[in-house]
């Protein structure tokens, strides 16, 4: 049974996705897919709008037959950090290839890319240090010392993120001797950061989110750019938990936590780097939203994404040394949903893992899944209050999802 | 100008409080009466219904002259070191007398009951560590211990908080060499820990809180068992911050809280004793309410108080060697209200007092009254969102409030 993996947030799953996944399967000639999918906390440092459970089975009823999590330590990281995790997982769980989406859909621009950029190496990096002296943010310094490069031009765009992630996953692959092919495939229009909705179908998750949240547009709006089950299980969560889970829902606890903590704790979280403490715990005095907080702590020198990573981190209390390095590989394959056919895979394939594959926390000891819990339990905070235990408990009771598809 | 000093918490002030307060003038042939207050959070380890603002008007507007903060280092604490802080404080502001409270109005009983106690030392030791290997609080060993002992019942009566109280109150001055006398007065009667109305115009602290806090009988119930400025008080404080703070209040900040700690951070919180941290952290997985927590944690060993004291270190986030001592007194006089008379006795003596008089946090830099200025703001915590900020401004921005008397 041939595999393909995907590496996915479905923050919720849209039909850019439904796209990707149908394009992806038919280019690895794959029977499976397998999604190694963020948990309740995402990349860009935010709160994922419904649960994973609930994202699981988006996943599931649109086409993918294995969700397995990506741990806090690798999901809640930059995007060499975040890479290496999620090919570790794919690698482990027995995948032949990853496939992902492009602007290009043309692989070989990524790998000359990277040629490019391991020749200009010593320059490049020059360069980047040259700009940080200037004050600005390391990705942005990366894209400007790039800029400066001869030939640029002739390659991929590394300010835009996708482009990033998309190397990050060959370089991860090359760096742990994976035998998984990297694939890509063309992504149907509609800019990652495009706010607005920009064709008839496909939309960014940005703009979807943004519809999602705002009071007057509501989920109605989104109803041609989100496959059925999405907006179905949407109108469940709301439902059962009456919230989407967005970072205005905790920003009472990170300012508690702020007003009560010292500089030194403080430094001592993942990713707060000398001076910033002092900053962030001014702006906790003042501030009235998260928004308004983030605005008073940002400055050149961080980008938003990393600055809001920083305050899940604190929220989750993460300490230096607790997170994922760049080398660093899972220990664990957490299963959080199936198909039939996906559990049929599972049933062959899964003595030859070359990890434990973790069905319910109960029954795994490993000590880095308790930081999913953990992230699982303060997510819970973001609901109604006499709601937040049944999706405490969930964390721990839930079984892995098995849909019966039709 | 002689000046009495009472220890209060006025939470709030009622009747029984003027009769003290104005029998303490008279005994002590006073001109001035200065009450040194807890703030935002009081011996019990509860949040105050009203902010210390608030309390101070109430105190003003019937009888007392001058207000002074009893810092957080002493007012959440048990018996010994709060009256040891609270006697410091009186003593720094010149008072000539302390006058509490008792049952018996008789000074003697306690001076006897102090030399009993004091001589039968050793014996009383051993029945106390007997008893405390049992199993039961501290407390509760010491009231066991001093009832095995002869000739007890011509004494004090050890389990009642309130001559718990005066001994300590008279051990502080004799401790520290202060030449402040002594004094007791009768209480009205209305035992403290009485719930229910027990007479015409007295009732318990207790009972007017309970009644203030049920939705039932809401404020109107109380009229007859305060004076009015604390009825219009209340209802101000209503208007303005649309809660009275109780412990539910802030039962999803200290969830929160330990949700995101570790067993040893745990620890570190003042008054966690080996092997409770582990009890407070799973109780924190399954309670819905703080009343619930407390139920959960609550064994025969620690009484209720000691461990809601816990809990409002756990909020601060106050560690262990933070807090004062036994034998720590004041370093700082936080005025927080006085009427013209009161302006007078510290335009006349401020000079000798033998401690800063701190009217404005702005201008004082000791390092112990950050804490009652974190406390303050986490006590800002318990208003409505939108109130907090403007709540937890006043702490660092408000002057001392002048009350002009008619």
């Amino acid at each position: 049974m041939n595999a393909v993996g995907l590496i996915v947030e479905y923050n919720p799953f849209h039909n850019g996705h439904a796209f990707h996944l149908s394009a992806s399967k038919e280019v690895a000639n794959a029977e499976v897919v397998i999604a190694v999918m963020s948990g309740n906390f995402l990349q860009r440092g935010e709160p994922a709008l419904v649960s994973k459970w609930y994202r699981t089975k988006m996943a599931l009823l649109n086409g993918v037959d294995i969700v397995l999590e990506l741990p806090y330590i690798f999901a809640v990281q930059k995007a060499e950090i975040f890479a290496n995790g999620a090919v570790s997982i794919l690698d482990a769980a027995g995948c032949n290839a990853v496939c992902f989406g492009s602007e290009s859909g043309d692989l070989s621009s990524f790998l000359q890319t990277i040629d490019f950029i391991d020749e200009q190496k010593q320059q490049l990096e020059e360069n980047i240090h040259r700009f940080i002296d200037t004050g600005v943010s390391y990705p942005k310094a990366v894209s400007l010392a790039y800029h400066q490069l001869s030939d640029f031009n002739s390659y991929l765009d590394l300010a835009k993120p996708n482009n990033i992630l998309g190397i990050e996953y060959i370089r991860a692959i090359k760096k742990q001797k994976s035998s998984l092919k990297p694939m890509t495939v063309a992504r149907k229009n509609a800019d990652y950061h495009d706010e607005h909705f920009a064709s008839e179908t496909i939309a960014s998750a940005t703009s979807i989110r943004k519809a999602i949240l705002s009071k007057e547009g509501g989920q109605n709006s989104i109803g041609q750019y989100v496959p059925s089950p999405t907006e179905q299980l949407l109108s469940e969560y709301l439902i059962e938990y009456q919230v989407f889970h967005q970072w205005e829902n905790y920003w009472n606890y990170l300012q508690f936590r702020l007003l009560q903590s010292t500089p030194e704790e403080l430094r001592e979280i993942y990713e707060v780097e000398e001076g910033l403490e002092n900053r962030i715990l001014a702006a906790a005095l003042i501030a009235g939203s998260f928004h308004e907080f983030m605005e008073k702590i940002k400055t050149k020198r961080y980008t938003w994404t990393r600055l809001q990573r920083l305050c899940v981190h604190i929220l989750t209390n993460t300490k230096k040394g607790q997170m994922a390095g760049p080398s660093d590989k899972a220990s664990y394959l957490r299963l959080l949903g199936m198909t039939p056919k996906g559990k049929e895979y599972l049933n062959k394939r899964k003595k030859d893992f070359s990890l434990p594959l973790v069905s319910r926390l109960s029954s795994y000891k490993g000590k880095e899944i308790q930081l999913d819990l953990k992230a699982a339990r303060i997510y819970s905070l973001g609901v109604a209050p006499h709601l937040t235990k049944e999706l405490m408990n969930k964390e721990f009771k839930q079984p892995p999802i098995l849909i019966e598809k039709g």
